[in-house]
């Protein structure tokens, strides 16, 4: 009887970001039974997914074809190498597991759509702006970086965004009419059942959001976390491991058992040390693009971990004025960035300029511990950079230095600092309350 | 035979920063020998002294006067506090525990330079700029800190600053020299075998530097750190308590037991809390303000979870560009501004100004546990703030807001990015990569 | 015959932008056809027009109301001023003088909205987002500035945008057609031939736009400019005068002929000066909110002559890091929030409490000159500062500072330096060119 | 007799900066004196001088060698260039013309003193640190500039800086004495009368400091301009030009009677229209990197020209995010660099990274008219970008963008704005005065 419903004519061919899930497997359907040919895609980032599965389901449904390609590679080594080469960090605590991934996702649907001659891109965001892709109830920030990307890659590239199509919402108003549709299209659907929350995971993280989450005050579930061992069941002994930077990429990972310098594998093992040991938990309210705010949970191990390192690394070897330059810019504005969407941006290209510059010299080892929750710094070392040196650190021997230097030194630096204590002086303000 | 090397005449009143240890011993000594008459002064920020004794030596000595002074809740309510307010860190890692107590100390001690009718301020500081005071093997940070407070707070004052004076580094070469003096003066001398590093702590934290700490490669013994327990060593059971915030500052801390709500003892709760549990320690390579840098071990109990609250309460009640705003400026400048001792300066001034200004509705609590070096945020609300609201979160009910808005919000956000996209293809470079 | 469409029951009471223009005149016809009743409003912000005219005009249409509001007072001393007070300028050369009314003119119209118990608001600016209102061909900044301002004043109003709704676009899709409707509706259109731009004028500036401006390379031709006197054509002779500054506000301007201490009124009198003197005209290609580029015109006499004025006192009498801590992020951000819209939020009070606090002490007066096309200064003198002194810059008595301090001085300003050389050298890399 | 005061044995070879002035004659003889062969070395950045005349004099009183070298080309190229590209200026007025030669005057004296076989750099700046180098009463920001450059380039020369000697000061404590060594010396006087003000000129401008200008309040009379006519005297008739770039640089200047492509000639094109027009005259008070103030004055013609009309293309081609991160730490922070002395220095480094980088698309042509004293653009254009396009700027072919796109931008702007409103309503106070 399906064949009643498919038109003669096809609309048109859509690429579409197809998860198996009821959502994207009903737009799937409903793009066919409006007369669009459908090439389904999904990227490999690293997230736990039957993929085999997953393809034959598309195909069930009637997809022309199903493609699916493994980015980790291009995901560890063009964004996250990255994330990890600026301490990229959002608010202070989100490491944007999500929005480093985007891009790459993004970038490669539009590759694939460009190979299958598609017209059209398509995806099952939604409209509110949070960090989860894969459920109804989320979307917005999802969205938003998708089709900017989409936007900047190829904009002749057309989008259809159907939960934002007033036809497709006012027919799937709640999980509901969801379910009915399934019923009948021939939709499986799963019959495991839901968290009380949305979750996207890839390989730098997992993050949950929504459902009860949406009360700030709600502490996460035990149950919740997926990438991280509960520190209280961590081991009872520290693991100690030491990894590798050249020019603030690490380059390779020693543990007591093994020692890894492919990208990807290195990623996996910081990972796994984080999983095992608890490391990486955060529990935020954060700011989405669109001026609301969002609790989110994430957890993210390796990226935890690696990006410690990496700070260390810098403190060691790094000038202090470049730093400065490099946190109030370079970190936050780059941070900014990946959060909003704005990738595929002159900014960002601009601030990666600087910030690959700036890593000329961080190159060297760094010596770690993980236990029950925490990364702990043990040493560093680098012979790229003569910034440190034990002798000038104890100042025994410093070349061309006086003690009597800091006398000259301070009289100088205190020129303006006495002009505004006499003018607070004579004001008769106090010199250190502001208020 | 002593009187005989006394002169007749005062070469002055010398207000002496004094600490009981051979160091200052000696300069107190010395001073008298020179002809001063000496005021000696113990600042009480909370470090681990026995005030009796200490000042038990400076009368032996011949000092005129030992004056100590309790400061405990100006350095509290004055710098930890505002510290907390901005989330001061110094190169993403350094809570500036040393640092923060700099001008409540020197301020004081020109009130009491003025107090007792004195012509000259000294202090046992040396010459290389980390973090601690009490060793001669170290200072630098300190005598900057220290003496630009000094010019700012009353310019009329003169410093005498022995280890930058030529005829005291002659005599005193080495520790040796120190000793004989010692020997001959009747300077009793501490029999407590030294630790192979230096330390100074306060209400806030306990630092270590130099010594074998030099070596940024040779990890901290277990026995170094004197604020917190090993986390390896920390109780199988978290805490959990709540810190309530109003506008920023900390007013209450509750933990199963106690509630506190005095401003000293809330943080010296949270200073328990973080010692039993084993939160706060940190090992960096820091840069110092002369442009040298230095390795130092902190650790920072209380102050470490009153920031990681702060920061969390923030999320939910502060606005999102005034946040981005306030962490590239004011958090990054007044932690620098604290570290190079300019806190008397207009600069600091002016930021404080942002930073108060900002904390108006950072009023609320945020739920904790500490466990096995680490903290966590379990949870938290406020009242004061419109910003977060879970019917807005899920985007439910949010009014004046329609799905279909996205579209044009993208379009828009989209235009300069297509251009971008555009150009690199015309120009025939890469969208993503800058090299 | 018009009776028959006029609704029997009002679909509400609209406060609309009313300029007597042909586009308003149509929205305003278009209203009352379309069921609203309609109280027109005008802000008199000092551009040049015939107020009594388009009262009369307004009311022929069918206006319940016309609510003319003299907004001089308050668009000088609550926007202008403050612009002075941080030398806001975008872009390095735009004084932002259509961005400074907007929102002293939207805050009235809500104001109004609310006496008149208006539940919608209206205007008719169109969507491409340049600088002027007042031409169809124009639009964009202006709808954007206008509705961000209505939401934060009073969300509850309800935005009536025409020109963006699909139905009265399709009915009014040239010039054309709104002479039509005008013809049939007895709307009378001016026979004065219209100016090949578009125009807005203030009491700030003049701006010209869209057009055969929108050549960037057609140069402006000399009729264009209606605020600023030909340079060509000013006096030959100069003019000298004096402004007075209390904490970084004018209070005062002083010539051989006049003082004047009113703000309105020195406002109006630096602007006589300008003009005269053919002083402060701009000519920029800009980038606007939404991401495109636009060439504007600008001749902004007075306020030119004031932030001169008001950076040249800074110079005097500001604390060096204040001053580079207030470049950075208060005159920028503030600007950029100007133009965007941005100043009923958050981020604006933030940078506006820290730029009233880094003024308490521009008090003094500044001497200027006039003369064909440019303003300088000839001097300046304050007594509420004590930064500058003849004394200090001669450094012939600069207490406690000797010439041997600047040896100290650059000997630990050099460490950081010889370094970086050194490990040049050992790269074998040139010292002083980046590429 | 002078033979007898002529050491046997010389203490080293020094390269001194020999200006053939009083201060570095004195110092030659001086050196010479107590021991030291001296080469003398004058570096011709476009000053006016009669170099062969200073040749004779440096031989004359017993150098063993003078060396004069014409670093006009690298100047301009690696300095002025650079500075052109990032709009540098320090504190809104000034160009920086004295800050930009001294990197390139340091280099090639270090590079003059390893070529002879010096051990020692030596220099006339005194102690005060404003920006003239060649009178007695100035110095301070030269000699800090000059000592940083060499701690950087050579670390292993040493530096001989007189007027930091206390037995120099003792012996040269004012003009008095200086006059009494040239008559014992043989040096001989210039007998034209001394200007009541310092001065120092280069390619780029010529500064005017101390003297009567100490008062700031004192105007500098006409006669003190030496490279720009007064505007007073300027010709009547405007003169046309335009200046191409590329890639940020200017590569071509066309005036109506001639084109000029060299960049020392173009330069020195734009200086004549400036100098002719009076264009580029400021007269500022300053921040000295020490923390005093100072007052300068400076004619800049070219650089003022080249600055603007590179600002202008900016506007034209370069993306609206890059502008304002460039313009908030780029172009702030390399001016400090360029002020402080911080040339050779891995901020600057890192930094005009950042500024090339910026300029890949800043390549077209400026139509300019200069005029009594002010410059104007007419007009611009480049082929390099397609960030403007008179087709976008109309928006009546924005592709993929309709009017309605801007519902849904303000909308989600407006949701954080519409929460401020509300949060301000709720509180009671005024939404728009920030006190």
């Amino acid at each position: 009887m399906s064949n009643v419903t498919v038109p003669k004519m096809s609309k048109g061919r859509v690429c579409l970001a197809y998860s198996g899930g009821l959502d994207t497997s009903t737009i799937l359907k409903w793009l066919i039974l409006e007369g669009y040919t459908v090439v389904c895609f999904l990227a490999n980032v690293g997230q736990e997914e039957d993929f085999a599965e997953v393809e034959k389901k598309a195909l069930a449904l009637g997809a022309e074809k199903m493609v699916i390609e493994d980015l980790q590679r291009e995901f560890v080594e063009q964004l996250v190498f990255r994330a990890i080469q600026c301490n990229a960090i959002y608010e202070d605590r989100y490491l944007l597991g999500t929005s480093l991934a985007r891009p790459v996702i993004a970038r490669a649907q539009v590759r694939v759509a460009e190979q299958y001659k598609c017209d059209f891109l398509s995806h099952g965001c939604t409209g509110k702006g949070n960090e989860n892709e894969n459920a109804r109830a989320n979307g917005g920030n999802s969205q938003v970086r998708f089709e900017l990307a989409f936007k900047a890659c190829n904009p002749s590239l057309k989008v259809i965004a159907p939960w934002r199509m007033p036809e497709f919402i006012q027919r799937f108003q709640g999980r509901a009419d969801l379910l009915k549709f399934a019923a009948e299209n021939n939709i499986p659907v799963s019959s495991t059942p839901k968290a009380p929350w949305s979750m996207d995971d890839n390989l730098v993280h997992c993050s949950y959001e929504a459902g009860v989450l949406e009360d700030p005050n709600h502490t996460p579930p035990k149950e919740l976390w997926t990438r991280t061992v509960d520190p209280v069941d961590a081991p009872n002994a520290p693991i100690e491991f030491t990894i590798h930077f050249e020019k603030g990429i690490p380059v390779k990972v020693v543990t007591p058992e093994t020692e890894v310098t492919d990208s990807v594998e290195l990623f996996k093992l910081l990972n796994k040390i984080g999983h095992d040991h608890g490391v990486g938990r955060v529990d935020i309210v954060e700011n989405r693009f669109i001026g609301l705010k969002s609790r989110g949970c994430y957890d993210t191990p390796g990226l935890t971990i690696a990006r410690l390192a990496h700070i260390d690394l810098e403190g060691l070897v790094m000038d202090s004025k470049v730093r400065k330059l490099r946190d109030q810019f370079c970190t936050i504005e780059w941070s900014h960035c990946l959060y909003n969407g704005m990738y595929f941006s002159p900014e960002r290209e601009f601030l990666e300029n600087s910030i690959q510059f700036s890593q000329a010299n961080v190159t060297g080892q760094v010596r770690m511990m993980a236990y029950k929750g925490n990364a702990y710094t043990l040493g560093r070392s680098s012979t790229a950079s003569n910034l440190y040196s034990e002798e000038a650190a104890s100042m025994d021997s410093l070349e061309g230095f006086s003690p009597m230097d800091t006398t000259g030194f301070i009289a100088i630096q205190a020129i303006r600092l006495e002009k505004f204590g006499l003018q607070k002086i004579k004001d008769g303000q106090p010199l250190s309350e502001s208020k």
